[in-house]
C-alpha cells in the first residue's frame, strides 16, 4: 500500500488524456498536488492508504475547466447594463464606474467570480484587470488557479498612473509570485487601439526578460480593424506579428476580424486564441473564424469575458454555444463536434495557461478536477458522457472542485472563505455601484 | 381572513403582468389552482389564511415558463447521436429506433423530460410524438400542463396504420382529456413534407371541428421549402396559408426559411411561432428572423425542440441562446433585450398553448409558477433580475414548480412520482435502445 492524500471515487472518468481514455468504476489517487496514478476502484483501493476518501458516486470525474480570457471582478458589475450599444454601454454605465474602482471592490467582485467558476466546474482562468493584484489575492482565497495581469494602457487607470507603473507593477508581481503553486502572472497590454507602438514593444520586451505569456484582446471587431488601419496602416493581427508579439508565447482574446493570411502566420506563432462565444454574441461584436482556426491546427481554448458582457463565468455555457455557434454559421451540424469542443475547455485551456501540467487527468499532471452529478434529470439517460458535458450539462451539476490537490468547494460549500459573508458584502457594493451609476 | 390553499412568499415577484410589475418581499394566494392575490408580504399574511405556507427566502418568484415545441418523449434518445448530418442522424440512428418504439418507452422518455422541464422552471408544454397517450399519461403523473398530440403522417407510424387512424385517435384523445384542468389536445399534423394537401385539409377541419389549436413543423430548412416548391409549387408556409391551416388557432414550430411577405400574411393570420434557437442551430438549419417576427407584433414563443436536437428541455437556456443569437446576427446588441425574451418565454408561451391563464401572475390567472434562488453565485450582485433571468440564470437555481396551484417539485424532490425508480428504468430504456442501434 502507498500513502497519498486523497482517493477520490467516481463511476466515470474523463481523463483527456492523449487516447481519451475514459474509465468506469474508476479512482484518483492524489499526492503533492499532482495525480499520482488513476485507474479501476478495486485495483486503486487494494494499492493506495489515502490520507482522506471521497466517493461521489454516481458522479463524472473530469479535468478542471480553463476560463481562458475573464475579468471576473466585473461580476461585480453583473446585469447593470444589458442590451446597449457597446460605446452608449462602456462610456455611459462601465467606464464612470471603474473610474471609481478600489482593491477592495475588485477583491469582492473577483471573489464572486471565482466562487461562480468553481461552483461550475472551473479551476483555472486567465484573468486581466486594474487592480489586479486584488483579483489575485482573491484567487488565493478562493483557492483558484489563475494566470492574472495588470491591464496596461496608454493612459492612467483608477490604479496606475500611466503604463510605466503598470509594467513596473507587473514586475513586482511576478516576483512576489514566482514560486506559487497556483498563480502566476502575464503581461497584458489591454489591446491594439488602447495603446501605442512603444507600449507594445515594452510589453513584449518584458514578457521575453521575464519569460511570462502574453494576453492581450485582438480583433474583436471590425471597428477596432478600422481604427487600426488608420492609425497603423494594417490590420490589428498583421500590426501585432510586425511588432514582433506573436513569437512570444501568447494567449490572444477573441479574434474575430480576422484573414486567413492572418490565420496562417496565427497558426505558424503557437499563439493560443482565447474563444469568447458569448460575449462576441451579446455585443454582437462577429464570429471568430474558429473551424479555420482548427483546421490549421491552431491551440483554441474558450473564455467567458467579464460578467458585463456574459453575462456568467461558466464554461459549460460557454461550450454548448460554441458547439452550435458554429454549426449554425458554418451551415454544417457535423462542425466542432462535442469531443473537439471539450478539448478547446481542458487541453486549448491549458496551453492558454501556458501550462501543459493542465487539462488532463494523467499521471503527473495537476490534480485540478472536478465532478458533475450523473443523476440530474438533463443527463438522464447516458449513451455518451462527452456528448452530455458539452450539450446537456449545465455547469450546475459539478459537486467538487479540486485545485491543486485541495478540495476547494464540495457539494455547495466553499471551503476556504466565507460566501455568506460575500454575499452580504456583495451587497454594499451594488449599493454603491447603484449609487454611482445615478449620479453619473 | 380569508381562506386560501397556499400562501408562497418570496424575496421578488416577476408578475409578467400587463405593466411588468415586479413586488419585493412579496407573497402570491392561491386557491383553487388560480392566482386569488397577490402583493406586499405584510398585507398578504395579514389577508389570508392559507392551509399551506410556503416561505421560498431569497428567491424569485415568476411564472412558469412554457416550452412552445417539445417531443419530449426524444428524451430517452438523448446523446444518442450529435454532430451528424440531418438525414444521415435521422436514417441511420433516429428512425431505426422509433420504428420500434413501445408506448412505455414514450410514457417513460416523456417523463423524464418533464422532471427536466419541470427542474429547471417549466411548467408548461407544446408536445408532439407517437403515441402521445403515453406522454399525456406521462404528463398527468409528472403534474406538468401540456398540450399534446399525436403525430399525422401520410405513412404509418410505429402507433398508427396511418393518417385516419391517428385522426380518429386525436378526437378520442380530446374526448377523453375535455375537462381535464392540466392536459389538452391539439391536432399535429407533422409537417408539409410528411403529409399530403388531403391529409393537411383533414387536420384542418377536425381542428375546426373539435376546436383544438393546430400544431406543426413548418419552414423550417431551405431544404424544405426546395421540395415544397417541387412538390405543390410553392414555399411551405405560402402553401399553408392557402390551404386555410393559418386561419385556425395555430402554433407553428421553426418557421427559418420565411419571406417578409409571408411574415406579412402569418402576422395577418394571428399564427403563434414557436423559436427552437437550439435545435436550429445544433440541427444547422438557419436563423429564424424573429426581429422582423416581433416588429410585425407576432406573437412569439420559445421551444425547446426534443432532446436528439438541442439536448436539453431547458427554457433558461432557450432565452439566453435566442437573445445572444439574434444580436450577433443582426449585428445589434440592442435586439432581443432580456424582457422581450423573458415576454416570449412566459406571454409567448402562453399564445403557444392557446390558454391566456398562462404566462403572468396576475389575480385569476393559473397558479403555474416557479421560484429561482438568487444566492447562487451567477445570481450575485442583482441589479436587474430581469437581466439575471435571462442572461445569467442556467435554470438549476430553480427550487419550485407549481402547477394549477399544486407543487410538483420543490428543493430535489419530486412530488408525484419516484425520481429515483424512473433513473433505474432509464438503464434499461438506455439499454434496449443501445441494442437496437448496434443491430442497425
Amino acid at each position: 500500500m502507498r500513502p497519498c492524500h486523497t482517493l477520490v471515487h467516481a463511476a466515470l472518468i474523463v481523463t483527456q488524456d492523449e487516447d481519451r481514455n475514459i474509465l468506469e468504476n474508476a479512482s484518483l489517487a492524489v499526492l503533492d498536488g499532482l495525480v499520482a496514478a488513476l485507474g479501476p476502484r478495486s485495483e486503486m483501493t487494494a494499492q493506495w492508504q489515502p490520507e482522506r476518501e471521497v466517493d461521489l458516486g454516481q458522479s463524472v470525474l473530469l479535468p478542471g475547466l480553463v476560463n481562458a480570457h475573464t475579468h471576473a471582478a466585473m461580476t461585480f458589475l453583473r446585469g447593470l447594463a444589458d442590451d446597449m450599444p457597446l460605446m452608449e454601454w462602456l462610456n455611459s454605465r462601465i467606464f464612470p464606474v471603474e473610474q471609481k474602482l478600489t482593491p477592495e471592490i475588485v477583491r469582492l467582485g473577483s471573489l464572486m467570480g471565482y466562487a461562480e467558476m468553481l461552483r461550475t466546474g472551473t479551476t483555472s482562468c486567465v484573468d486581466m484587470y486594474i487592480f489586479e493584484e486584488a483579483a489575485l489575492a482573491a484567487a488565493d482565497e478562493a483557492g483558484l488557479r489563475c494566470m492574472g495581469g495588470e491591464a496596461v494602457f496608454a493612459f492612467p487607470s483608477a490604479a496606475f498612473s500611466g503604463p510605466d507603473a503598470v509594467l513596473d507593477e507587473t514586475r513586482t508581481l511576478a516576483e512576489k509570485y514566482a514560486n506559487h503553486p497556483r498563480l502566476r502572472i502575464g503581461v497584458n497590454p489591454h489591446s491594439v487601439y488602447t495603446t501605442t507602438p512603444e507600449i507594445l514593444a515594452a510589453c513584449r520586451d518584458l514578457a521575453y526578460e521575464l519569460a511570462l505569456p502574453l494576453h492581450f484582446h485582438l480583433a474583436e471587431t471590425a471597428e477596432e480593424t478600422q481604427i487600426c488601419l488608420h492609425t497603423h496602416g494594417s490590420r490589428p493581427t498583421t500590426y501585432c506579428h510586425r511588432m514582433g508579439l506573436l513569437d512570444a508565447p501568447c494567449t490572444l482574446a477573441h479574434v474575430v476580424d480576422v484573414t486567413p493570411e492572418e490565420l496562417d502566420f496565427l497558426a505558424a506563432s503557437g499563439a493560443v486564441v482565447a474563444h469568447n462565444v458569448s460575449s462576441n454574441m451579446k455585443l454582437a461584436s462577429g464570429t471568430a473564424p474558429v473551424p479555420a482556426m482548427l483546421e490549421r491546427g491552431m491551440p483554441v481554448a474558450l473564455g467567458t469575458d467579464g460578467a458585463a458582457s456574459n453575462n456568467r463565468l461558466n464554461m459549460f455555457t460557454e461550450m454548448g454555444r460554441t458547439a452550435l455557434l458554429h454549426k449554425l454559421t458554418g451551415m454544417d451540424s457535423t462542425l466542432l463536434p462535442a469531443q473537439t469542443v471539450l478539448d478547446m475547455a481542458t487541453l486549448g485551456g491549458a496551453a492558454a495557461m501556458h501550462d501543459q501540467r493542465l487539462g488532463s487527468l494523467a499521471v503527473g499532471k495537476a490534480a485540478d478536477c472536478v465532478a458533475l452529478d450523473l443523476t440530474t434529470p438533463n443527463m438522464q439517460p447516458m449513451y455518451n458522457v462527452v456528448s452530455h458535458l458539452v450539450y446537456a450539462a449545465t455547469g450546475m451539476e459539478n459537486r467538487m472542485a479540486m485545485v491543486d490537490g485541495e478540495i476547494v468547494y464540495m457539494d455547495g460549500k466553499f471551503t476556504r472563505f466565507d460566501y455568506e459573508a460575500l454575499c452580504r458584502e456583495m451587497v454594499q457594493v451594488r449599493n454603491f455601484v447603484r449609487g454611482m451609476a445615478e449620479r453619473a
